[in-house]
């Protein structure tokens, strides 16, 4: 199963990631409209091809007449935007996101869902440190894993049609979690990453650095480039499963320091020789990328 | 000033620094030999035109005949070559290293060199997860940091002729720092960054996160992929630095702990700012990479 190709798909929200599936979609002959807080971004897309229809303004009809919805929206801008506009929404209508975190803001999305549409949400696993429709790029997606994360209450047909929405996009892996599973995920995978290249790069401000370093601390802290007002959000809205990643963490990082301390190189190795074995696990096409 | 084409130079180790060092001294004309322990290297090197002799045994002519001597030996073995085969070495002979800590060697080095040979330590910020000379690569230098690490007793001649060397195997940039100062650096920039890619990958042994992840966490733990016995020894040698480094680290990663656990929003934006602002230094080429 997949969705027609004559379907209406909106995208609210059009920054790096709302364009990039503004951008799939349309080159696999979606009709695309999108709506979005800025009119420049609006125009930049019209005038690239990237959306059919856009404005700033959320037109009742645009929103009606969409068989699609994707919301691209900071956790909260998302929710207050259901709030406002939710009963303009057809009945349905499947309605999917791709938010960072999902625990938070489901129930609350789901009350403001009128009957007969239906939200299901998705978390696409792709991303550069750049923002904005004007770097939007559906290659991301190409070697990316696109997570699909139901709650009892979605029906088989939703879930299918947005692991089918995840293929149309290009990703090549697609996988299923509840969202407390999601949210434990990404506290691990994605926010505990961030805030160790966070705090890596807030520990020493020599400014000299640059001319000694090899590529190791650059790849550490490419993330460090970071968006405050989404992260800090994010975080806090995952905070429960994010603060036990870290412990978690500082516990493997105090017994490596206390090894160093200690110079037990027997513990050493035996850490050393974990990480090795267990990164064999992330290579990409059998190589240690 | 360089060194003349006509110059023998003798590397002492041949995996992945050793034979990417002959494999660009090579390609520029020199007369490179090559000693290391296992003759299917040395094999290797020869079929490969990498070098143009090498043995496993340590000859004194050929020890005797270099103008330049490179080591690419883990410390203790280097300090164990030159305790052993350091009388073999000629007057006017320069030696060099690409030894990843400096202050715990450099002084037992010295007392091994005979009189009118000067070794003159120096770091190629450059490598790759892999190991051996089959995996040799001289583009690895290409944007990479050349550190010239002199002390009070090297005479600028050897000081410049590292530098030439730096230049001939084509770095990008090239600094100088005396063995203090290159330990700290290397205990931020290179030892830290392996003990919390090490940390992160031990923290997590879920075998499915790899169907979840994004490219953030695989960038993180590249070198986590990391062999036991070198790094140990690099870590152990250099504990100092390296508690310190760890120290600041996770003091800036207690404090964006506590700004969670608080949900205080301004600290955690105040640090991602910092970290935002300061990671724009290590840009390539004006980009965020």
């Amino acid at each position: 199963m997949t969705f027609e190709k004559d379907s209406n798909i909106l995208i609210v929200g059009l920054g790096l990631i709302g364009g990039s599936y503004a951008m799939a979609l349309t080159k696999k002959g979606y009709h695309v409209t999108a709506i979005s807080k800025e009119q420049s971004d609006i125009d930049y897309a019209l005038e690239n091809g990237i959306i059919e229809k856009g404005g700033v303004e959320v037109s009742r009809d645009a929103v009606a007449g969409a068989d699609i919805i994707v919301f691209a929206l900071y956790p909260h801008v998302f929710v207050e935007w259901m709030r406002e506009y939710g009963s303009y929404i057809s009945a349905g209508t499947l309605l999917t996101d791709v938010t960072g975190v999902k625990g938070a803001v489901i129930e609350e999305i789901n009350s403001y869902v009128p009957a007969g549409a239906e939200f299901i949400a998705a978390h696409p696993m792709a991303g550069k440190e750049v923002y904005g429709v004007r770097n939007a790029d559906d290659g991301i997606f190409k070697d990316a894993n696109f997570i699909v994360v139901p709650t009892r209450s979605n029906t088989p047909g939703a879930i299918e049609k947005c692991r089918a929405l995840g293929e149309v996009l290009g990703f090549k892996r697609i996988s299923y979690l509840n969202p407390k599973q999601h949210d434990e995920m990404i506290a691990f995978l994605s926010q505990l990453t961030h805030c160790i290249a966070v705090s890596l790069m807030c520990a020493n401000g020599d400014p000299n650095l640059v001319s000694y370093t090899g590529d190791s601390f650059r790849d550490l802290t490419r993330i460090a480039n970071i968006n405050e007002d989404m992260w800090s959000e994010l975080f806090l809205l995952n905070k429960e499963a994010l603060l036990y990643e870290m412990d978690c963490y500082r516990a493997c990082f105090d017994k490596l320091y206390n090894a160093v301390k200690e110079s037990d190189a027997d513990v050493l190795k035996s850490m050393m020789r974990l990480s090795t074995e267990r990164r064999k696990m992330f290579n990409k096409d059998g190589k240690n990328i």
